[in-house]
């Protein structure tokens, strides 16, 4: 039970999680009362990537009456987690906002994926989270 | 890790979800300060269907005394998502206001389902989130 | 694909859930801003027992710094789903207000559990919900 | 289907659950505008040890910028549920607020993990709630 059993090469911290994730619930609020980032409306994938190598993710959008989009290609560096806001999302095109949106993660190593969403389009905010759909 | 990968007949996209899922937890708010479909009160069931051909489904709602109502027949087309407001149920018969519910969804293919509510009774909205229980 | 499948003797839904399940969080608010049943703070456990037999179900409560308590005896009859407000439970004794506890469910036939707290201790409500953890 | 069936020896209260625990989703409001600790802001780790045995935990953090901090140890004892706040943690070191992190539960026997945040920066308090990721 010494730390070298947690960080060591022969760690179970090398195989937690899944290579395939879902959340099917996407919605950027259009509006928002927060003054800084911290409070500003915003849609996260909380990924953690607890192995030795980097991960390499593809995430497609999907809508309710178009073609999907994508990949967008982000990294979550090893022993890190990348809080991700789908509103940071560019390449090959942003979210738009006020609209249904559903998106897949597909990693090459496992990781564990979080949705979380901050809602300050009244004055109080409002708060969600459940662990995504995973799928190895 | 190119994009025919993703996009491609040979996709992980056809086989992602399960085709029977359960949300234990109905309840439509019966009222709401909300003034635009956005912030009105609402219960969804956010639908994926992430494969190459459009997923029937059925739903049947169940209650605390009194047999269950269905199915109520819904698609959720190839490569999009659905995010359906039981409010908008409608046939056979409107799920009624200020009553537990409980829905079962059954697909002829893999589906992913999340559900969430915005509550608007009262001046600030709340949220809850969580991804619906799966079965295949 | 007709109503007979799904109402059925030989329907899926005799098999549909888990006959374990656990709520680690749970925490029953000492006040409440709410006039009404509904607004009042509560703490539910959701239950959706999809089968053609009644469920008869425990539930053991765990605290922090004391012995468990239970069973408490439930049952969520066939084709219903039976929305549990842990305020409600008072056979062996109430469960204590402005206390950390847990609780655990065990079912004769599956069954599935989702967890929901609404919380009107200031003015506006908050919402939680997440499906609990099943084991079979 | 007596009271000995569960707590006896043979329960299944011994083998509920899994060994490692996930929360992708990690963040310590900087302020609160609560004035009791039930009303603070705070993020909690809510776990359940149903067997016979103590459950020993590592506690791993995971930041987006520098390497993971710990192992932290707690113990949740025998039969008891265990709601840690994260914000009491202490050694090595306190997790710092207003900073995006990641946690890894590792335990000696099976428990149960739900995560639950309640934030009380603006008036009105929001919360979240979710099974953990768990794998055996």
């Amino acid at each position: 039970m010494d730390s070298a059993w947690l960080f060591g090469k022969e760690t179970i911290m090398e195989c937690i999680g899944e290579r395939v994730w879902v959340i099917a619930e996407g919605y950027l609020p259009p509006s928002s009362t927060g003054d800084t980032r911290q409070l500003e409306s915003h849609e996260t994938a909380c990924i953690l990537n607890t192995g030795e190598r980097d991960a390499h993710i593809r995430i497609t959008i999907f809508f309710a009456d178009r073609e999907p989009v994508g990949p967008y290609h982000v990294v979550a560096p090893a022993r890190r987690t990348l809080h991700l806001r789908f509103n940071d999302l560019k390449d090959p095109e942003p979210i738009p906002l006020d609209t249904d949106y559903a998106s897949v993660f597909e990693s090459d190593v496992p990781i564990i994926v979080q949705h979380t969403r901050l809602d300050s389009r009244r004055a109080e905010i409002a708060l969600l989270s459940t662990v995504a759909y995973g799928q190895d």
